[in-house]
């Protein structure tokens, strides 16, 4: 995801030799797969799961029966359901080795999706099927990684905190579950349902950078862990999930500011410089689930008695729309949405993972239904064929 | 690198579905990029770094001269190689918590390319520059990444062995400092210059899926770390470098068994079998990597008075030439190179990464210079709009 699409703009016109370079190098409207995972129309600002818009899904569904749909092409039964949530509950805790290599082998003040990445990695360790590559194996390991990425995240941030991690309690949605690993207590339904909906709202996008990274890595007949880690790596990116967590600090930095919200979109886009969370590579219009995020967060915000947040993205959008035409992508929102619900800064970008792994592990799923090598050409432009000459020549 | 055609041609004939999907999902022909680090013509066999043939630099320069090649677009002179070796020595020590680490939280057996991921990843938690993106501090990462990777690999490989790791010498080629570390005694001649031109063989190959792998994720402006644990993840597939190990295997089981090596080939192709390290998706003909692999395997085979091997290639290779007009890939020879110098087999995947860092970086510098966000399209084939229904009804 671009933030905004000065970004695009500046890597497009980076001078007379990256114009034709920069088209190729991002696969921009080459078709890299097929998929019944996801469609986007971009132009009307639709998203759908399976057939399903994205805002049906958010209102009249749970993030677990969207991983199951992800999954398994249907929405689950009662039975189905059931069956899911007590898998997730068995397998949501994680090896002890973890949270030893999170007291132990990580720095103080490293950035969480580092430590993430790694902890991910390490969960291959762990499992004695990470190398079974029957498509069982693979579903199964696809549920341990969704239960598991909550455990993993609540702990890391504990232990750097200083505070004791907490068990998961074997029961409960992946929202409580991760809300109540990650404070000690449980969260109340309000802050269940909408944390809920974010997860749903962010499970599954199409070839995302990491989407596309676990495919290509993935193609080389990788494992999962393998797959998983490295879209955790592209998950990382400011022009990817990394996004969400650069919309709170220009939040903060305005509110501490005084300047308002129109001055500051005003004077940074006269500047070409970028406002975040506006803009889409994909989306042409507002992003259907910043729509959806603008409700929760309103929502959220009455219940607080804390509007300054809502109220403050609103004149953004609407400054950078009137200026620009730019609107809202998915981190716009989900920021405030966070902030509010108490979770640090630095957890957003993490927190897109443990929604975006079932979206990452359906993709695995149906590319190795049919498995082909991503190999892509590239265009020589170096230097002419030359002979080696002698060191003492050169 | 796919082993077989047969491999290509089980997934694209995958049934009738499959076959458009199979073209778009591989993404074969499709330029991603342009480069001045590889040309590679498939069907001349011709492969090389910069404008320089792999057959001259393999012969005429050490790996070292090959990594700055790759990294700053022209061999060294003395001054400047003298300054990487240095630079290279440098930084070749691992943070102890590694060491811990392979020590108290990798269990006994776990595959090397899992735990070499997971201590690649690891390497950003120590490094104060990791979330450095400056072209130069970008710089310093690639010579620093590939200075500690023989060291993390040696480091694992002993402890697993149940025998203290061996701390770099701080002098010495990579090739020698390696096989040091790895064995607790410097290398002859005849290994450290065997081992060094595989180096320069496995260096850069353009856009494969490791280093494709990790130009998505570096294409989010995620940092180094994040887009070479990727890699790391790709290379890891058997369709890719973890094809070195499958052809040893095959020759260990063609020794066993007794059977020839012209009986194994005929026996597996006829059943639509593959044989391993033969054929390639880029390369229609000889590899040219192979063609100096095997006289390397040839002159250390009259070396260590041990033709078996290669007798035994050159069968495998002769039989699948006349049968299927197949040819080797790099992996073909390596193997038995490999074995020769006494390494063993599950370390030939993890020995590839600590040569084709210095492609990985490369083309990560050079992506950065004028970066552009990957972000392919999908077609849709799902199913069509559908509306939520409520759970009972389901």
């Amino acid at each position: 995801m671009t933030p905004t699409p000065t970004t695009d703009a500046a890597s497009a016109g980076n001078g007379a030799a990256a114009a034709p370079r920069a088209n190729a190098s991002g696969l921009e409207g080459v078709v890299a797969a097929e998929t019944e995972l996801c469609y986007i129309d971009g132009i009307a600002g639709e998203l759908s799961y399976r057939g399903y818009e994205i805002d049906d899904l958010a209102r009249n569904s749970t993030f677990e029966e969207v991983a199951w749909l992800l999954w398994h092409g249907n929405l689950p039964t009662r039975t189905q359901l059931a069956g899911l949530n007590a898998q997730l509950a068995t397998e949501r805790a994680i090896h002890p080795d973890l949270l030893d290599h999170f007291r132990h082998h990580t720095p103080a003040g490293v950035a969480p999706m580092h430590a993430f990445r790694t902890a991910v990695s390490m969960l291959a360790l762990y499992d004695p099927e990470a190398d079974d590559m029957s498509p069982e194996a693979n579903y199964r390991k696809s549920v341990r990684l969704t239960a598991q990425f909550p455990t993993v995240l609540a702990a890391f941030d504990r232990i750097r905190r200083g505070v004791e991690p907490v068990a998961p309690r074997g029961e409960g949605s992946t929202a409580s579950e991760f809300l109540y690993m990650l404070n000690g207590d449980a969260p109340g339904p309000s802050a269940e349902r909408i944390f809920d909906a974010a997860l749903v709202l962010h499970a599954e996008h199409s070839l995302n950078a990491s989407t596309f990274a676990a495919r290509v890595i993935g193609s080389t007949l990788a494992d999962i862990y393998s797959a998983v880690t490295g879209a955790m790596g592209a998950l990382k990116g400011p022009l990817h999930g990394g996004a969400n967590i650069e919309v709170m600090e220009m939040l903060l930095e305005i509110d501490a500011s005084g300047e308002t919200a129109d001055a500051y979109v005003r004077r940074r886009l006269a500047a070409k410089e970028r406002v975040m969370g506006l803009g889409h590579r994909v989306y042409k219009t507002l992003d259907p689930r910043a729509a959806i995020l603008r409700d929760l967060l309103h929502g959220l915000s009455e219940e607080k008695g804390e509007m300054k947040w809502y109220d403050m993205s609103v004149a953004i959008m609407d400054a950078a729309k009137e200026q620009k035409n730019l609107s809202p992508n998915v981190d716009f929102f989900s920021a405030s949405v966070y902030h509010l619900l108490g979770i640090r800064t630095d957890l957003y970008t993490p927190i897109f993972a443990i929604s975006r792994i079932t979206g990452w592990t359906a993709h695995l799923l149906e590319l190795w239904e049919g498995n082909r090598l991503i190999r892509p050409d590239a265009t020589y432009v170096g230097p002419p064929p030359r002979k080696v000459v002698p060191i003492g020549q050169r």
